[in-house]
Protein backbone atom coordinates (compact mmCIF):
# COMPACT_ATOMS: atom_id res chain seq x y z
CA UNK A 1 0.00 0.00 0.00
CA UNK A 2 1.25 3.40 -1.17
CA UNK A 3 1.26 5.62 1.94
CA UNK A 4 0.87 9.36 0.02
CA UNK A 5 1.40 12.55 1.70
CA UNK A 6 1.08 15.52 -0.51
CA UNK A 7 -1.75 16.49 -2.97
CA UNK A 8 0.96 16.24 -5.62
CA UNK A 9 1.79 12.50 -4.68
CA UNK A 10 -1.62 11.46 -5.06
CA UNK A 11 -2.87 13.24 -8.31
CA UNK A 12 0.56 11.52 -9.58
CA UNK A 13 -0.61 8.32 -8.88
CA UNK A 14 -3.94 9.31 -10.12
CA UNK A 15 -3.21 10.01 -13.13
CA UNK A 16 -1.19 6.53 -13.94
CA UNK A 17 -4.38 4.86 -12.76
CA UNK A 18 -6.51 6.47 -14.88
CA UNK A 19 -4.11 5.98 -17.75
CA UNK A 20 -4.77 2.47 -17.20
CA UNK A 21 -7.88 3.16 -17.73
CA UNK A 22 -9.32 1.99 -14.14
CA UNK A 23 -11.76 3.43 -11.45
CA UNK A 24 -11.27 4.44 -8.86
CA UNK A 25 -12.88 4.51 -5.25
CA UNK A 26 -12.35 6.70 -2.52
CA UNK A 27 -13.37 6.12 0.86
CA UNK A 28 -12.79 9.62 3.04
CA UNK A 29 -11.86 8.72 7.03
CA UNK A 30 -10.60 10.41 10.31
CA UNK A 31 -8.53 7.74 10.62
CA UNK A 32 -8.77 5.64 13.98
CA UNK A 33 -10.36 2.68 11.69
CA UNK A 34 -13.10 0.18 13.37
CA UNK A 35 -14.51 -2.11 11.65
CA UNK A 36 -16.98 0.02 9.97
CA UNK A 37 -14.39 1.68 8.21
CA UNK A 38 -13.04 -1.57 7.01
CA UNK A 39 -16.81 -2.46 5.51
CA UNK A 40 -16.18 0.77 3.88
CA UNK A 41 -13.26 -0.03 2.17
CA UNK A 42 -14.32 -3.78 1.22
CA UNK A 43 -17.37 -2.80 -0.57
CA UNK A 44 -14.64 -0.26 -2.68
CA UNK A 45 -12.68 -2.77 -3.36
CA UNK A 46 -15.92 -4.99 -4.47
CA UNK A 47 -17.01 -1.82 -6.60
CA UNK A 48 -13.68 0.28 -8.27
CA UNK A 49 -10.61 -1.13 -9.52
CA UNK A 50 -8.30 1.01 -7.46
CA UNK A 51 -9.28 1.99 -3.66
CA UNK A 52 -7.76 5.28 -1.88
CA UNK A 53 -8.36 6.06 1.62
CA UNK A 54 -7.77 8.91 2.80
CA UNK A 55 -6.76 9.37 6.95
CA UNK A 56 -7.57 13.19 8.05
CA UNK A 57 -8.84 14.62 10.77
CA UNK A 58 -9.90 17.82 9.06
CA UNK A 59 -9.83 20.54 11.32
CA UNK A 60 -12.96 22.20 9.46
CA UNK A 61 -15.62 20.26 10.91
CA UNK A 62 -14.79 20.87 14.37
CA UNK A 63 -16.41 23.41 16.31
CA UNK A 64 -14.58 25.72 19.20
CA UNK A 65 -15.24 23.74 21.29
CA UNK A 66 -15.77 20.19 20.12
CA UNK A 67 -13.05 17.60 20.46
CA UNK A 68 -10.67 18.11 17.58
CA UNK A 69 -7.43 17.78 20.11
CA UNK A 70 -8.86 14.65 21.65
CA UNK A 71 -9.97 13.17 18.49
CA UNK A 72 -7.92 9.82 18.08
CA UNK A 73 -5.15 8.88 16.53
CA UNK A 74 -3.49 5.90 15.61
CA UNK A 75 -1.75 6.21 11.66
CA UNK A 76 0.71 3.27 11.66
CA UNK A 77 -2.22 1.09 13.51
CA UNK A 78 -4.52 2.12 10.76
CA UNK A 79 -2.30 1.93 7.43
CA UNK A 80 -2.00 -2.03 9.22
CA UNK A 81 -5.88 -2.07 8.59
CA UNK A 82 -5.97 -0.46 5.13
CA UNK A 83 -2.97 -2.65 4.01
CA UNK A 84 -5.07 -6.06 5.53
CA UNK A 85 -8.26 -5.28 3.32
CA UNK A 86 -5.93 -4.38 0.10
CA UNK A 87 -6.59 -0.88 0.29
CA UNK A 88 -4.01 0.86 -2.84
CA UNK A 89 -3.31 3.90 -1.66
CA UNK A 90 -3.65 6.29 1.52
CA UNK A 91 -3.52 9.47 1.50
CA UNK A 92 -2.57 11.21 4.96
CA UNK A 93 -2.02 14.99 4.32
CA UNK A 94 -1.16 17.49 7.09
CA UNK A 95 -3.59 20.40 7.74
CA UNK A 96 -0.85 22.94 6.06
CA UNK A 97 -1.03 20.85 3.12
CA UNK A 98 -5.55 20.66 2.91
CA UNK A 99 -5.56 24.41 4.13
CA UNK A 100 -2.19 25.94 3.21
CA UNK A 101 -1.48 30.12 4.12
CA UNK A 102 -4.57 31.81 2.59
CA UNK A 103 -7.02 29.50 2.01
CA UNK A 104 -10.95 30.64 1.69
CA UNK A 105 -12.64 28.44 -0.39
CA UNK A 106 -15.67 26.44 0.96
CA UNK A 107 -18.49 24.45 -0.49
CA UNK A 108 -21.90 25.19 1.23
CA UNK A 109 -24.97 23.34 1.47
CA UNK A 110 -27.62 25.62 2.97
CA UNK A 111 -31.30 25.24 3.56
CA UNK A 112 -33.73 22.14 5.07
CA UNK A 113 -31.38 19.51 4.74
CA UNK A 114 -28.63 21.49 7.30
CA UNK A 115 -30.23 23.58 9.31
CA UNK A 116 -31.44 20.12 11.88
CA UNK A 117 -29.97 17.59 13.48
CA UNK A 118 -25.90 18.09 13.46
CA UNK A 119 -26.26 20.75 11.10
CA UNK A 120 -28.47 22.66 13.91
CA UNK A 121 -26.54 21.57 17.08
CA UNK A 122 -22.97 21.62 15.00
CA UNK A 123 -22.52 25.00 13.66
CA UNK A 124 -20.39 24.86 10.43
CA UNK A 125 -19.55 20.95 10.72
CA UNK A 126 -21.43 20.46 6.72
CA UNK A 127 -19.42 23.28 5.47
CA UNK A 128 -16.14 21.59 7.09
CA UNK A 129 -17.47 18.45 5.49
CA UNK A 130 -18.89 19.45 2.47
CA UNK A 131 -15.39 21.55 1.87
CA UNK A 132 -13.21 18.47 2.53
CA UNK A 133 -14.95 16.03 0.90
CA UNK A 134 -14.82 18.41 -2.32
CA UNK A 135 -11.21 18.90 -1.91
CA UNK A 136 -10.68 15.13 -1.61
CA UNK A 137 -13.02 14.32 -4.90
CA UNK A 138 -11.10 16.76 -6.51
CA UNK A 139 -7.54 15.37 -5.69
CA UNK A 140 -8.17 11.69 -5.92
CA UNK A 141 -10.38 11.87 -8.76
CA UNK A 142 -12.85 9.56 -7.59
CA UNK A 143 -15.19 7.59 -9.86
CA UNK A 144 -17.00 6.33 -6.56
CA UNK A 145 -17.43 7.17 -3.24
CA UNK A 146 -18.35 5.21 0.13
CA UNK A 147 -19.58 6.51 3.18
CA UNK A 148 -21.15 4.80 6.41
CA UNK A 149 -24.96 5.64 7.11
CA UNK A 150 -23.81 6.04 11.12
CA UNK A 151 -23.51 10.05 9.86
CA UNK A 152 -26.74 9.49 7.22
CA UNK A 153 -27.18 13.58 7.41
CA UNK A 154 -23.90 14.22 6.05
CA UNK A 155 -24.33 11.07 3.46
CA UNK A 156 -27.63 13.20 2.39
CA UNK A 157 -24.97 16.52 2.25
CA UNK A 158 -22.41 14.91 0.19
CA UNK A 159 -25.14 13.49 -2.20
CA UNK A 160 -26.99 17.12 -2.40
CA UNK A 161 -23.71 19.33 -3.48
CA UNK A 162 -22.80 16.10 -5.54
CA UNK A 163 -25.56 16.51 -7.60
CA UNK A 164 -26.06 20.35 -6.86
CA UNK A 165 -22.43 20.91 -8.57
CA UNK A 166 -22.54 18.67 -11.08
CA UNK A 167 -19.55 16.66 -10.17
CA UNK A 168 -18.45 13.06 -11.72
CA UNK A 169 -18.85 10.66 -8.67
CA UNK A 170 -21.37 8.08 -7.71
CA UNK A 171 -22.05 8.67 -3.92
CA UNK A 172 -22.59 5.41 -2.13
CA UNK A 173 -24.00 4.53 1.17
CA UNK A 174 -23.07 1.56 3.51
CA UNK A 175 -25.23 -0.01 5.89
CA UNK A 176 -24.54 0.81 9.53
CA UNK A 177 -21.84 -1.76 11.25
CA UNK A 178 -22.70 -2.45 14.93
CA UNK A 179 -20.80 -4.45 17.73
CA UNK A 180 -22.89 -7.68 18.73
CA UNK A 181 -24.52 -6.14 21.60
CA UNK A 182 -25.86 -3.77 19.09
CA UNK A 183 -23.82 -0.84 19.59
CA UNK A 184 -22.84 1.53 16.40
CA UNK A 185 -19.23 1.20 16.17
CA UNK A 186 -17.64 4.71 16.31
CA UNK A 187 -13.88 6.05 16.83
CA UNK A 188 -15.68 8.09 19.83
CA UNK A 189 -16.50 4.56 21.34
CA UNK A 190 -13.21 4.65 22.84
CA UNK A 191 -14.27 7.49 25.03
CA UNK A 192 -17.12 5.37 27.10
CA UNK A 193 -15.89 4.10 30.35
CA UNK A 194 -17.39 0.54 30.73
CA UNK A 195 -20.96 1.65 32.51
CA UNK A 196 -21.33 4.49 30.05
CA UNK A 197 -20.91 2.27 27.10
CA UNK A 198 -22.89 -0.58 28.51
CA UNK A 199 -25.67 2.74 28.79
CA UNK A 200 -25.30 3.60 25.55
CA UNK A 201 -27.01 0.33 24.27
CA UNK A 202 -30.22 1.95 24.73
CA UNK A 203 -29.88 3.93 21.49
CA UNK A 204 -29.75 0.74 19.63
CA UNK A 205 -32.56 -0.97 21.38
CA UNK A 206 -34.63 2.21 20.92
CA UNK A 207 -33.97 2.12 17.31
CA UNK A 208 -35.43 -1.47 17.01
CA UNK A 209 -38.05 -0.96 18.36
CA UNK A 210 -39.20 1.99 16.80
CA UNK A 211 -38.32 -0.07 13.51
CA UNK A 212 -40.54 -3.23 15.13
CA UNK A 213 -43.91 -0.62 16.25
CA UNK A 214 -43.29 1.06 12.72
CA UNK A 215 -43.55 -2.38 11.00
CA UNK A 216 -46.01 -3.58 12.96
CA UNK A 217 -48.30 -0.08 11.95
CA UNK A 218 -47.75 2.90 13.75
CA UNK A 219 -46.72 5.24 10.78
CA UNK A 220 -47.17 8.70 13.40
CA UNK A 221 -44.12 10.40 14.22
CA UNK A 222 -45.30 11.92 17.18
CA UNK A 223 -46.11 8.27 18.58
CA UNK A 224 -42.34 6.79 17.42
CA UNK A 225 -40.57 9.71 18.63
CA UNK A 226 -42.06 9.58 22.19
CA UNK A 227 -41.60 5.79 22.07
CA UNK A 228 -37.92 6.27 21.65
CA UNK A 229 -37.77 9.14 24.37
CA UNK A 230 -39.48 7.24 26.84
CA UNK A 231 -36.87 4.68 26.35
CA UNK A 232 -33.40 6.58 26.54
CA UNK A 233 -34.88 8.85 29.14
CA UNK A 234 -35.44 5.65 31.23
CA UNK A 235 -31.27 5.38 30.89
CA UNK A 236 -29.96 7.74 33.57
CA UNK A 237 -26.50 8.10 31.71
CA UNK A 238 -28.00 9.46 28.74
CA UNK A 239 -28.58 12.79 28.02
CA UNK A 240 -30.78 13.59 24.79
CA UNK A 241 -28.97 16.08 22.37
CA UNK A 242 -31.94 15.39 19.51
CA UNK A 243 -34.31 13.00 18.56
CA UNK A 244 -35.83 13.50 15.30
CA UNK A 245 -37.64 11.87 12.74
CA UNK A 246 -37.62 13.36 9.29
CA UNK A 247 -38.96 12.16 5.23
CA UNK A 248 -35.17 10.17 4.04
CA UNK A 249 -33.37 11.60 2.06
CA UNK A 250 -35.10 15.14 1.63
CA UNK A 251 -35.11 15.31 5.23
CA UNK A 252 -38.56 17.41 5.50
CA UNK A 253 -41.04 17.56 8.28
CA UNK A 254 -43.78 14.98 8.38
CA UNK A 255 -46.41 13.75 10.53
CA UNK A 256 -46.89 10.53 9.26
CA UNK A 257 -44.26 8.42 7.46
CA UNK A 258 -45.18 7.89 4.26
CA UNK A 259 -42.49 6.05 2.78
CA UNK A 260 -38.83 6.63 3.98
CA UNK A 261 -38.15 8.31 7.29
CA UNK A 262 -35.12 8.91 8.83
CA UNK A 263 -34.77 8.60 12.67
CA UNK A 264 -31.40 9.84 13.81
CA UNK A 265 -30.31 10.50 17.74
CA UNK A 266 -27.72 12.63 18.83
CA UNK A 267 -26.92 11.48 23.09
CA UNK A 268 -24.66 12.32 25.18
CA UNK A 269 -23.47 9.80 27.85
CA UNK A 270 -20.71 11.40 30.29
CA UNK A 271 -18.53 14.12 27.82
CA UNK A 272 -19.24 11.89 24.74
CA UNK A 273 -21.61 12.71 21.99
CA UNK A 274 -23.27 9.37 20.46
CA UNK A 275 -25.16 9.69 17.07
CA UNK A 276 -27.30 6.64 15.70
CA UNK A 277 -30.05 5.91 13.27
CA UNK A 278 -32.16 3.58 11.73
CA UNK A 279 -34.23 4.32 7.99
CA UNK A 280 -37.50 3.13 8.38
CA UNK A 281 -39.84 1.77 5.42
CA UNK A 282 -35.83 1.45 3.90
CA UNK A 283 -33.78 -1.66 5.75
CA UNK B 1 -21.25 23.22 -33.83
CA UNK B 2 -23.15 21.06 -31.76
CA UNK B 3 -25.85 22.77 -29.27
CA UNK B 4 -26.55 21.26 -25.96
CA UNK B 5 -28.66 22.17 -23.69
CA UNK B 6 -28.62 19.69 -21.06
CA UNK B 7 -25.93 18.69 -18.13
CA UNK B 8 -25.98 15.10 -19.56
CA UNK B 9 -25.94 16.05 -23.22
CA UNK B 10 -22.61 17.55 -22.18
CA UNK B 11 -21.73 14.94 -20.33
CA UNK B 12 -22.10 12.28 -23.39
CA UNK B 13 -20.05 14.91 -25.76
CA UNK B 14 -17.69 14.82 -23.01
CA UNK B 15 -17.21 11.32 -22.38
CA UNK B 16 -16.40 10.85 -26.12
CA UNK B 17 -13.85 13.58 -26.48
CA UNK B 18 -11.83 12.38 -23.35
CA UNK B 19 -12.15 8.78 -24.93
CA UNK B 20 -10.53 10.04 -27.73
CA UNK B 21 -7.64 10.92 -25.44
CA UNK B 22 -8.22 15.21 -26.63
CA UNK B 23 -8.05 17.91 -24.43
CA UNK B 24 -10.72 20.39 -23.70
CA UNK B 25 -11.33 24.12 -23.16
CA UNK B 26 -13.76 26.12 -21.77
CA UNK B 27 -14.80 29.39 -21.99
CA UNK B 28 -17.49 30.65 -19.93
CA UNK B 29 -19.83 33.29 -20.88
CA UNK B 30 -22.72 35.33 -20.85
CA UNK B 31 -23.91 36.05 -24.33
CA UNK B 32 -24.23 39.11 -25.90
CA UNK B 33 -20.75 37.64 -27.36
CA UNK B 34 -18.29 40.77 -29.10
CA UNK B 35 -15.13 40.38 -29.81
CA UNK B 36 -13.56 39.74 -26.58
CA UNK B 37 -15.71 36.74 -26.12
CA UNK B 38 -13.72 35.82 -29.78
CA UNK B 39 -10.47 36.34 -28.55
CA UNK B 40 -10.99 34.12 -25.71
CA UNK B 41 -12.47 31.39 -28.23
CA UNK B 42 -9.54 31.49 -30.28
CA UNK B 43 -6.98 31.81 -27.25
CA UNK B 44 -8.54 28.55 -26.22
CA UNK B 45 -8.78 27.04 -29.76
CA UNK B 46 -5.02 27.39 -29.68
CA UNK B 47 -4.17 25.65 -26.47
CA UNK B 48 -6.93 22.59 -26.82
CA UNK B 49 -8.20 20.10 -29.13
CA UNK B 50 -11.88 20.62 -28.57
CA UNK B 51 -13.70 23.83 -27.42
CA UNK B 52 -16.83 24.60 -25.59
CA UNK B 53 -18.37 27.69 -25.19
CA UNK B 54 -20.81 28.13 -22.26
CA UNK B 55 -23.75 30.51 -23.14
CA UNK B 56 -26.01 31.58 -19.66
CA UNK B 57 -26.78 34.58 -17.81
CA UNK B 58 -26.33 33.02 -14.41
CA UNK B 59 -28.92 34.35 -11.75
CA UNK B 60 -26.94 33.86 -9.35
CA UNK B 61 -24.24 36.56 -9.91
CA UNK B 62 -26.87 39.52 -10.42
CA UNK B 63 -27.88 41.21 -7.09
CA UNK B 64 -31.80 41.97 -6.74
CA UNK B 65 -31.59 45.91 -7.99
CA UNK B 66 -29.40 44.58 -10.90
CA UNK B 67 -29.83 44.17 -14.80
CA UNK B 68 -30.46 40.48 -14.67
CA UNK B 69 -33.61 41.39 -17.17
CA UNK B 70 -32.08 44.18 -19.24
CA UNK B 71 -28.90 41.96 -19.65
CA UNK B 72 -28.55 41.47 -23.32
CA UNK B 73 -29.75 37.85 -25.24
CA UNK B 74 -29.27 36.96 -28.59
CA UNK B 75 -28.21 33.49 -28.85
CA UNK B 76 -29.09 32.97 -32.94
CA UNK B 77 -26.44 35.97 -33.17
CA UNK B 78 -23.98 34.41 -30.68
CA UNK B 79 -23.94 31.01 -32.12
CA UNK B 80 -23.27 32.44 -35.51
CA UNK B 81 -19.98 34.03 -34.13
CA UNK B 82 -18.80 31.09 -32.05
CA UNK B 83 -19.19 28.89 -35.09
CA UNK B 84 -17.54 31.09 -37.42
CA UNK B 85 -14.54 30.93 -34.88
CA UNK B 86 -14.40 26.83 -34.73
CA UNK B 87 -15.70 26.59 -31.38
CA UNK B 88 -17.04 22.77 -31.34
CA UNK B 89 -19.87 22.85 -28.72
CA UNK B 90 -22.29 25.55 -27.46
CA UNK B 91 -23.77 24.77 -23.87
CA UNK B 92 -26.81 26.68 -23.84
CA UNK B 93 -28.96 25.69 -20.59
CA UNK B 94 -32.21 27.06 -18.99
CA UNK B 95 -32.05 28.06 -15.65
CA UNK B 96 -33.87 25.65 -14.06
CA UNK B 97 -31.02 23.24 -15.69
CA UNK B 98 -28.72 24.63 -14.17
CA UNK B 99 -30.65 25.49 -10.69
CA UNK B 100 -33.46 22.63 -10.23
CA UNK B 101 -35.89 23.14 -7.77
CA UNK B 102 -34.55 22.31 -4.58
CA UNK B 103 -31.04 23.78 -5.40
CA UNK B 104 -28.71 24.60 -2.43
CA UNK B 105 -24.93 24.04 -2.75
CA UNK B 106 -22.77 26.97 -2.97
CA UNK B 107 -18.88 27.75 -3.38
CA UNK B 108 -18.23 30.64 -1.77
CA UNK B 109 -14.25 32.62 -1.59
CA UNK B 110 -14.11 34.97 1.48
CA UNK B 111 -12.04 37.36 2.97
CA UNK B 112 -9.34 39.78 1.37
CA UNK B 113 -9.87 39.06 -2.69
CA UNK B 114 -13.75 39.44 -2.43
CA UNK B 115 -14.19 41.92 0.49
CA UNK B 116 -13.29 45.13 -2.14
CA UNK B 117 -13.87 46.30 -5.24
CA UNK B 118 -16.92 44.55 -6.89
CA UNK B 119 -17.13 41.73 -4.44
CA UNK B 120 -17.61 45.13 -1.93
CA UNK B 121 -20.57 46.84 -4.66
CA UNK B 122 -22.15 43.23 -5.19
CA UNK B 123 -23.35 41.77 -2.61
CA UNK B 124 -23.32 37.72 -3.34
CA UNK B 125 -21.70 38.16 -7.06
CA UNK B 126 -18.53 36.14 -6.33
CA UNK B 127 -20.24 33.92 -4.77
CA UNK B 128 -22.83 32.98 -7.81
CA UNK B 129 -20.02 33.60 -10.07
CA UNK B 130 -17.81 30.56 -8.26
CA UNK B 131 -20.59 28.40 -7.96
CA UNK B 132 -21.75 28.62 -12.16
CA UNK B 133 -17.88 28.11 -13.04
CA UNK B 134 -17.60 25.22 -10.98
CA UNK B 135 -20.72 23.90 -12.16
CA UNK B 136 -19.12 24.39 -15.26
CA UNK B 137 -15.70 22.64 -15.16
CA UNK B 138 -17.32 19.65 -13.45
CA UNK B 139 -20.21 19.58 -16.52
CA UNK B 140 -17.41 19.92 -18.88
CA UNK B 141 -14.16 18.51 -17.17
CA UNK B 142 -12.44 21.38 -18.86
CA UNK B 143 -8.49 20.79 -19.20
CA UNK B 144 -8.37 24.32 -19.52
CA UNK B 145 -10.43 27.69 -18.61
CA UNK B 146 -9.90 31.19 -20.78
CA UNK B 147 -11.34 34.27 -18.84
CA UNK B 148 -10.73 37.90 -19.60
CA UNK B 149 -9.06 40.32 -17.82
CA UNK B 150 -11.75 42.70 -18.12
CA UNK B 151 -13.22 40.86 -15.29
CA UNK B 152 -9.54 40.83 -13.35
CA UNK B 153 -11.15 40.23 -10.00
CA UNK B 154 -13.57 37.26 -11.27
CA UNK B 155 -10.10 35.36 -12.62
CA UNK B 156 -8.41 36.48 -8.93
CA UNK B 157 -11.49 34.43 -7.22
CA UNK B 158 -11.59 31.89 -9.84
CA UNK B 159 -7.85 30.97 -9.17
CA UNK B 160 -8.14 30.68 -5.66
CA UNK B 161 -10.87 28.71 -5.52
CA UNK B 162 -9.73 26.25 -8.58
CA UNK B 163 -6.62 26.16 -5.87
CA UNK B 164 -7.81 25.83 -2.49
CA UNK B 165 -10.29 23.68 -3.72
CA UNK B 166 -7.68 21.22 -5.64
CA UNK B 167 -9.82 21.27 -9.04
CA UNK B 168 -8.16 19.71 -12.37
CA UNK B 169 -8.39 22.90 -14.46
CA UNK B 170 -5.81 25.39 -15.84
CA UNK B 171 -7.35 28.77 -15.54
CA UNK B 172 -5.90 31.05 -18.26
CA UNK B 173 -6.43 35.27 -17.98
CA UNK B 174 -6.73 36.87 -21.49
CA UNK B 175 -5.65 40.63 -21.81
CA UNK B 176 -8.67 43.19 -22.18
CA UNK B 177 -9.52 43.90 -25.77
CA UNK B 178 -10.69 47.37 -26.62
CA UNK B 179 -12.47 49.74 -29.32
CA UNK B 180 -9.65 51.46 -32.07
CA UNK B 181 -11.17 54.76 -29.56
CA UNK B 182 -9.79 52.70 -26.48
CA UNK B 183 -13.24 51.36 -25.09
CA UNK B 184 -12.70 47.96 -22.98
CA UNK B 185 -15.54 45.68 -25.21
CA UNK B 186 -18.71 44.92 -22.98
CA UNK B 187 -21.76 43.60 -23.72
CA UNK B 188 -22.84 46.38 -21.20
CA UNK B 189 -21.53 49.09 -23.65
CA UNK B 190 -24.99 48.67 -25.38
CA UNK B 191 -26.95 50.19 -22.89
CA UNK B 192 -24.61 53.23 -23.25
CA UNK B 193 -25.76 56.56 -25.57
CA UNK B 194 -23.95 57.74 -27.76
CA UNK B 195 -22.53 61.13 -25.61
CA UNK B 196 -22.30 58.33 -22.90
CA UNK B 197 -19.75 56.39 -24.89
CA UNK B 198 -17.86 58.83 -25.64
CA UNK B 199 -17.72 59.91 -22.25
CA UNK B 200 -16.48 56.65 -21.08
CA UNK B 201 -13.36 56.90 -22.69
CA UNK B 202 -12.45 58.37 -20.14
CA UNK B 203 -11.52 55.42 -18.15
CA UNK B 204 -9.33 53.43 -20.86
CA UNK B 205 -7.11 57.18 -21.34
CA UNK B 206 -6.89 57.61 -17.57
CA UNK B 207 -5.76 54.11 -16.85
CA UNK B 208 -3.21 54.34 -19.96
CA UNK B 209 -2.02 57.75 -18.08
CA UNK B 210 -1.51 55.86 -14.63
CA UNK B 211 0.19 53.35 -16.70
CA UNK B 212 2.63 55.92 -18.43
CA UNK B 213 2.86 57.82 -14.77
CA UNK B 214 3.90 54.56 -13.20
CA UNK B 215 6.52 53.62 -15.68
CA UNK B 216 8.30 56.97 -15.48
CA UNK B 217 8.37 56.20 -11.43
CA UNK B 218 5.83 57.13 -9.40
CA UNK B 219 4.83 54.02 -7.54
CA UNK B 220 2.89 55.77 -4.52
CA UNK B 221 -0.79 53.79 -4.80
CA UNK B 222 -2.37 57.47 -3.60
CA UNK B 223 -0.57 59.55 -6.13
CA UNK B 224 -2.15 57.57 -8.77
CA UNK B 225 -5.27 57.38 -7.52
CA UNK B 226 -5.59 60.64 -7.66
CA UNK B 227 -4.25 61.34 -10.87
CA UNK B 228 -6.55 58.71 -12.12
CA UNK B 229 -9.41 60.39 -9.77
CA UNK B 230 -8.91 63.64 -10.94
CA UNK B 231 -9.05 62.73 -14.76
CA UNK B 232 -12.32 61.04 -14.57
CA UNK B 233 -14.19 63.58 -12.15
CA UNK B 234 -13.48 66.32 -14.71
CA UNK B 235 -15.64 63.90 -17.03
CA UNK B 236 -19.44 65.28 -16.22
CA UNK B 237 -21.01 62.07 -17.22
CA UNK B 238 -19.22 59.55 -14.78
CA UNK B 239 -20.00 59.22 -11.25
CA UNK B 240 -17.30 57.11 -9.69
CA UNK B 241 -18.62 53.90 -7.88
CA UNK B 242 -14.66 53.03 -6.70
CA UNK B 243 -11.05 53.70 -8.13
CA UNK B 244 -8.44 51.49 -6.43
CA UNK B 245 -5.46 49.65 -6.60
CA UNK B 246 -4.14 46.88 -4.65
CA UNK B 247 -1.09 44.21 -5.10
CA UNK B 248 -2.04 41.70 -7.85
CA UNK B 249 -3.15 38.76 -7.48
CA UNK B 250 -3.36 38.37 -4.26
CA UNK B 251 -5.56 42.01 -4.15
CA UNK B 252 -3.64 43.41 -0.57
CA UNK B 253 -3.78 47.27 0.52
CA UNK B 254 -0.30 48.37 -0.19
CA UNK B 255 1.90 51.89 -0.32
CA UNK B 256 4.30 51.62 -2.56
CA UNK B 257 4.07 49.29 -5.77
CA UNK B 258 6.85 46.84 -5.61
CA UNK B 259 5.57 44.36 -8.14
CA UNK B 260 2.84 43.86 -9.83
CA UNK B 261 -0.77 45.77 -8.89
CA UNK B 262 -4.47 46.17 -10.09
CA UNK B 263 -5.92 49.44 -10.98
CA UNK B 264 -9.26 48.51 -11.47
CA UNK B 265 -12.57 51.48 -11.56
CA UNK B 266 -16.01 51.11 -11.76
CA UNK B 267 -17.84 54.19 -13.26
CA UNK B 268 -21.61 54.40 -13.86
CA UNK B 269 -22.35 56.85 -17.09
CA UNK B 270 -26.54 57.06 -16.90
CA UNK B 271 -27.83 53.98 -15.49
CA UNK B 272 -24.61 51.97 -16.83
CA UNK B 273 -22.08 51.15 -14.60
CA UNK B 274 -18.80 49.72 -16.68
CA UNK B 275 -15.43 48.39 -15.37
CA UNK B 276 -11.94 48.66 -16.69
CA UNK B 277 -8.53 48.11 -15.39
CA UNK B 278 -4.71 47.96 -15.79
CA UNK B 279 -2.08 45.55 -14.14
CA UNK B 280 0.59 47.97 -13.55
CA UNK B 281 4.15 45.90 -13.68
CA UNK B 282 2.39 43.35 -15.61
CA UNK B 283 1.98 44.67 -19.17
Amino acid sequence: MKVLTTVAEVKSFVRAVKKAGKTIGLVPTMGALHEGHLTLMRHAKKNADVVIASVFVNPTQFGPNEDFDAYPRGFSRDCEKLDSVGVDAVFHPSAEEMYPKGYTAYVTVDGDITNKLCGAKRPGHFRGVATVVTKLFNITEADKAFFGQKDAQQVVVIKRFVRDLNMNVEVNMVPIVRAEDGLALSSRNKYLSDKEKKAALVLSKSLKEAQKAFKSGKKSVTELKALITEKIQAEPLAQIDYIDIYTFPDLEECEMIAKEALVALAVKFGTTRLIDNTILGGE
